[in-house]
């Protein structure tokens, strides 16, 4: 189960289609870029929260992946995202694909600062 | 949104309680478990894997929670498990409420061998 995790922290996005806000958008667009990008989907579970102390009508969702997931949060009001793709490499390695899906994303938010790291993933100790 | 980003790759479960393959179980301990933990699930979403390729009647899912999230992925045909807890601090440092929910997700699955791994989210390059 070998696999490989990368996040991506975007601050100061631009937002040019207010994917921030637009919670049915930014689903679908995780979903077409997934596809695009060779991963498979096989659920998906998305959260529009209200104004309050969590933040400002921020979105939070998963895109569950034969491969293993992808994550957002948005954050319309710091102007931020936080993004994980997580695949692992059973059958094929999927290293190229999760990249793909992940800078496809990064694209559309235009974010000006962002802060990338990656795990090894399903190594033992 | 700074926040943190914890990992624990499972590996040789002894998994008394068949976590690894039983899907409702492994649901209604995550959602009991980050409750009793003091963070607050918003949505969930498992899916049941069934035999081929992706592996062996595994499970993937995730919980949405108001801090971020919790995924976890199963590997019966391995006796591995990858789990996944991020929370951001927003009105409130969640840090060890994230890890009291990794602990005690990782001590009901008995592994001989844990890979932990951890990494601060949220803050710009």
């Amino acid at each position: 189960m070998r696999g490989v995790h990368f996040t991506a922290d975007l601050f100061d996005c631009r937002d040019p289609d207010n994917l921030l806000r637009d919670g049915r958008s930014l689903a679908s667009l995780c979903e077409e870029l997934a596809s695009l990008s060779g991963l498979n989907v096989v659920a998906r579970q998305f959260h529009a929260f209200g104004p309050g102390v969590q933040g400002d009508g921020g979105h939070t969702g998963v895109l569950l992946l034969a491969e293993s997931h992808l994550a957002v949060h948005t954050w319309p009001e710091l102007r931020a995202v936080t993004l994980d793709v997580f695949v692992c490499n059973v059958a094929s390695d999927n290293t190229a694909k999760a990249q793909a899906l992940l800078d496809a994303l990064v694209a559309r938010f235009d974010a000006a600062r962002v802060n990338r790291q990656q795990l090894v993933r399903g190594l033992p100790p």
